[in-house]
């Protein structure tokens, strides 16, 4: 619990220190974010917002699990894991924003590093670190062991959840605080099993969201690009991995579920009748054309995120 | 939200750091904790752990609100009533613990100052604090207009919380826990209502809860007493009444309820039927008894909490 909670500080310090001059750096690279022109209209004020601001908490969380941890093989599966997709999404981001690619990485180029990155998550894992290769359903205690399809799942969980995350991260402070209710989640969690290694990671990675927050709620100072939100997705979809609740996962992040569900609905709804089911997609422009306030939206999706984080948790078998 | 995550932090960290040097003072004044003799077997090795610790997170979360607020009469409000419930804790805890006089107040003293200070909380809210005298129904938008009755329905949610939050602290961080959920709740709805005064306070209070539960987890190095749980069930109480969420208190609270109406329902069903309908009352202790070990128990009752705030919220008219 000491360890958690100091983590959680320590993380959230380094973020809310580091903040203003890395957003100085982002903003004399001139890396302001291109705003989608077929986006809501209100949101075109916000070019020219540095965006890329995901470095800034996995600097802060990295130094906080550095630090507290005791540098296991663990603790450096969760960073690496974290830091590979937060690579992925900086190598998109820098093509888009500073190369001026408006697209970023082709999509089947983002899809292959997602995928190998939570292959080789699936088999550290499996083969390392005592993960094993069962997956338990929750609200229940029905178990399957996958065997060597187990790197299969867990490449699938991190490639959706990354992806997801990413969906997501459109509003100021959806993202990060969504995540923020995540990782409680999982701070409980690993409390729960009493491992330290991973209580302090979770604890850290609460901290860099909570400190990130400070910059990114509404009227956000900075973004935190797809460096930020697939790094997100990573670490939580890691998180997962390591604590066998990657089913227990789109629970916990109904969220990110609902904002990918709502962009693949848009797509087939249109393709099959021509109309479109939602305003726009992902589902919080919808919210935000049908009249709420940007924040309203944020807030709104904040209370969704924990009655979903409470249902996850409450799905675990306790026994 | 700048504020409000800068006051969680001070929060945090003035409890943090006042803790060690007042939990020794708390031993010299030889605040010991008395355990009940009838409680589960195992908590006999609590005797001795210093009481009164809700001191700690008073002071801290005071600091924190009278640095960052503007302190109106909104916030003195806020910290007047909080302290006033805290005092009276205090009184009880010292002629329990330092007194000996084992039982402590009065049941019909400590009952009327409750009574007093929620009528005056009451009554402030309504003639000087523009809370009015509507009441909201959750999940719906039915208001009731109470008029003078308002001070009376503003008194028993006062004593009804500060009386269940007091009944829940009986395992290490259950109180703290569960009550930092529910300011964290607050806080969302704060900044919703978009009450900078009202934020400021919600994060101070979530910020002394977790700085306290850095001690206060199992194995607890100190407990609130009756000076912390008073204080926080009139701190929750006060931001109902003046964030008109009375009737959601009970939802976003419901572990509180939980543990209350256990007490109140194995003394109803003992005197009809001469049996016990739970193994020991409040029900956290029944948990115990059935064999859960008290951080099992105490996770799980944080994961309840974490599903009665997300409901609570999600019950607001979101209009």
């Amino acid at each position: 619990m000491k360890a958690g909670l100091v983590a959680l500080l320590l993380s959230f310090a380094f973020t809310a220190l580091l903040a203003p001059p890395l957003i100085r750096v982002l903003q004399l690279m001139k890396a302001g974010q291109t705003v989608r022109d077929d986006g809501p209209r209100r949101h075109l004020s916000k070019a020219g917002t540095p965006t890329m601001g995901g470095l800034i908490f996995l600097i802060g969380l990295t130094l906080a699990v550095l630090i507290l941890s005791e540098r296991s093989l663990l603790s450096f599966t969760l960073l690496g894991i974290t830091w590979g997709y937060g690579l992925l999404g900086w190598i998109d981001d820098m093509l888009k924003v500073v190369m001026r690619r408006p697209l970023g990485l082709l999509a089947r180029q983002k899809l292959a590093g997602q995928l190998a990155l939570g292959l080789l998550a699936g088999i550290v894992a499996m083969l390392y670190l005592d993960r094993g290769t069962e997956v338990t359903l929750p609200f229940s205690s029905v178990q399957w062991d996958l065997g060597w399809y187990y790197p299969a799942l867990a490449a699938v969980v991190l490639v959706a959840t990354s992806n997801a995350v990413n969906l997501t991260d459109g509003l100021d402070g959806l993202a990060a605080g969504t995540t923020l209710l995540v990782s409680l989640a999982y701070f409980i969690l690993t409390l729960a099993l009493d491992k330290v290694e991973l209580v302090i990671f979770a604890g850290a990675l609460a901290g860099g969201c909570l400190g990130f927050l400070l910059y990114n709620f509404h009227p956000a100072r900075v973004f935190m690009g797809d460096t930020g939100s697939l790094a997100l997705g990573g670490a939580v979809g890691i998180l997962s991995v390591l604590t066998r609740t990657e089913l227990v996962l789109p629970i916990l992040g109904g969220v990110y579920v609902l904002e990918a569900l709502s962009v693949i609905l848009q797509v087939v709804y249109f393709r099959l009748t021509g109309r479109r089911l939602f305003r726009m997609s992902p589902l919080h422009h919808h919210f935000e054309l049908v009249g709420w306030s940007e924040t309203k939206v944020v807030l709104f999706f904040w209370v969704l995120g924990l009655v979903f984080c409470g249902l996850g948790l409450y799905g675990l078998s306790w026994s």
